[in-house]
């Protein structure tokens, strides 16, 4: 058998022994030791975006997306509203889709996957556009890695009277996002990325005050964020099994996290990463597909190389035989492939990464990586 | 630290030493080794439900009611169509709250919590109801433990031509339900019940014919079954993030459910733990809800005893002590607690979880368990 592989993608990560052992007990549901555990889980999720006071942390089952989904079904009005979604990637263009589902009226304005989202033209369309009453945004869209300047974005928000959502999936717990300085209505984020614990859990951190006049809202029982708020507020159990192995290892990866230094030790080990990343691949290279100023330090798009002897699919499989997965590309635009820079790897990984990637041109008969 | 206790719940259960060892290892969602044994997993669900090549096994991340959100919000028509739910507890009136969530037609019969469903009704009913098009039933109701009689109800659900939609959560893989002998549209059920897997998954098995014609007619896109399953049929992939940990406990249960024998071995194993705790508990004075011939080997309801002396938190605290925990009531008509029987448990667990309650009475200055 291959030796397990480190993962270089956007998530589900590689997480430490430690948060996967924290896996190896059964814990009973409706027990006071698991209450207890699952409470403090969740006051450190919404502590981590300075959230306390005005806001409040709801989980919910599944994926991110269940929590995107939760969040938009709860938090937007039916009637007498309208979500605009800026989209420069996949994540934005599921935001759309999801209102389009749920029959909620939706538009979006978009940008092209290279570039961040620009806040002079959203105020422009706020300003002419009253039928809009909540903007949503992905913080670090990962089709590219790009970053979106959601600070920006907020205060645009906050100033034309609306209201924001903001999927932080893939940035939350290694980007600064405090309530205080990004006014949100709602964010949703997840256990398995800049957190490092295990995926089956996403999680959104929303207004109090506007969760408690979301009550009836959502088009689901499972999703209804409103409904869950007031299971936990009952008595501290979750409405509907929750997935307790996967809140055991997230309360384990929050106890490093803190230990790393928060949100700020963490997004520091992933700068390093991704400086060791774009240095080695462009040193054998490799362009990317994004400037250095809009690059997140959480995944990275490298252009395709233009050697006819590279294959994705022989140079992915040489990188697992080596001990990394690599993902796929997911641009319309251009040819390209990711590595993710965030999970638990340190320099020695990423640095043993590109060892590897210039073995496999080697091998491949690739001389260089250039589109 | 108390020693870990065993969950003599409904779920989520004590799973075995091996199936935590499992989630010892980070997946790649993306990655052939994880999307191999994601579908073997998928197969051998739909095997355990007869199901092959009629039918289909779709996951879903979340809880059990997640999956069965999935099931009727894909599977209900949105026109022209009405669901009949037979209730006889908690999870019953919750497939009629789905139901009106979702603001599709539906309609409920009621029997007490202390019997089954009646099929002779059911079918005077259906007979003089013709807008009824669907008929859904919890195969085993644990808010008293009670087994429903869904062979019966299946048939005549089928011989008035109507479809079936079965709420399988807490009896799939240890009480026989198979799609040759119990004709259903859709069953769903999870991996933390009888399968022996952990907490973060339900699923659906399907007849393929009405998945692929609900194209569009769910109510969410997290919870659309018909988009899950096209996602696999793509390229073998979860549309969102999966819950990898969870998925490898679960194809290391299955591993040993085909051990032990399949459903014939899970089931004997559960009926041998339930003749322990019934004559136990009866040789202790405690009563049953229900009759022997309509209890299911899954969870036991307890009337609470007379006796002053007798505390529930306190025997649950006493019991926890002693490495047990036990569950709460959830009858509407009688004071009660509950005592599971599945999970990683075997005949000498179910004695000392005896002898703890004997002692736990004796502590107390309980005499006798009658009501």
């Amino acid at each position: 058998m291959d030796k397990v592989p480190l993962l270089l993608t956007p998530g589900p990560l590689t997480t430490s022994a430690s948060v996967k052992a924290a896996m190896l007990r059964d814990w009973g549901s409706r027990d006071p030791g698991f209450i207890a555990m699952n409470a403090g889980v969740l006051e450190r999720l919404c502590a981590i975006a300075g959230g306390q006071g005005a806001h409040v942390a709801v989980p919910v089952q599944g994926s991110g997306t269940f929590a995107v989904e939760a969040m938009i079904g709860t938090l937007l009005p039916r009637r007498n509203a309208k979500l605009l979604v800026l989209v420069n990637g996949a994540y934005g263009h599921r935001l759309v889709k999801i209102a389009q589902v749920l029959g909620r009226p939706v538009d979006f304005m978009e940008w092209t996957e290279d570039e961040p989202v620009s806040p002079s033209q959203l105020a422009e369309r706020l300003s002419r556009d009253m039928s809009i009453t909540h903007v949503a945004v992905v913080h670090c869209e990962t089709t590219s890695g790009v970053l979106n300047p959601v600070e920006d974005i907020a205060k645009i928000v906050q100033a034309q009277r609306r209201l924001l959502f903001v999927d932080a999936m893939s940035s939350f717990g290694a980007l600064p996002l405090e309530a205080g300085k990004v006014p949100f209505l709602a964010l949703a984020a997840s256990s398995n990325k800049c957190l490092e614990g295990v995926p089956g859990l996403g999680f959104v951190i929303a207004d109090q005050t506007a969760l408690a006049a979301a009550a009836g809202n959502a088009h689901s029982l499972a999703l209804d964020l409103h409904g869950q708020w007031q299971g936990f507020a009952a008595n501290g159990q979750w409405r509907f099994t929750p997935p307790t192995h996967v809140v055991a290892a997230l309360a384990q990866a929050l106890d490093e996290f803190d230990a790393e230094g928060g949100v700020a030790g963490r997004g520091q080990r992933y700068r390093d990463n991704l400086g060791v990343l774009l240095a080695g691949m462009r040193g054998l290279g490799f362009r990317t597909l994004l400037a250095d100023d809009v690059q997140a330090p959480i995944i990275v798009t490298f252009r395709m190389p233009a050697d006819p002897a590279f294959d994705f699919q022989a140079f992915y499989q040489a990188m697992a035989r080596r001990g990394f997965l690599i993902y796929p590309g997911k641009l319309t635009v251009a040819d390209s492939f990711r590595m993710g820079c965030i999970g638990r790897l340190d320099l020695s990984h990423m640095k043993a990464a590109i060892l590897a990637v210039q073995e496999t041109m080697k091998e491949m008969g690739v001389a260089s990586g250039a589109p």
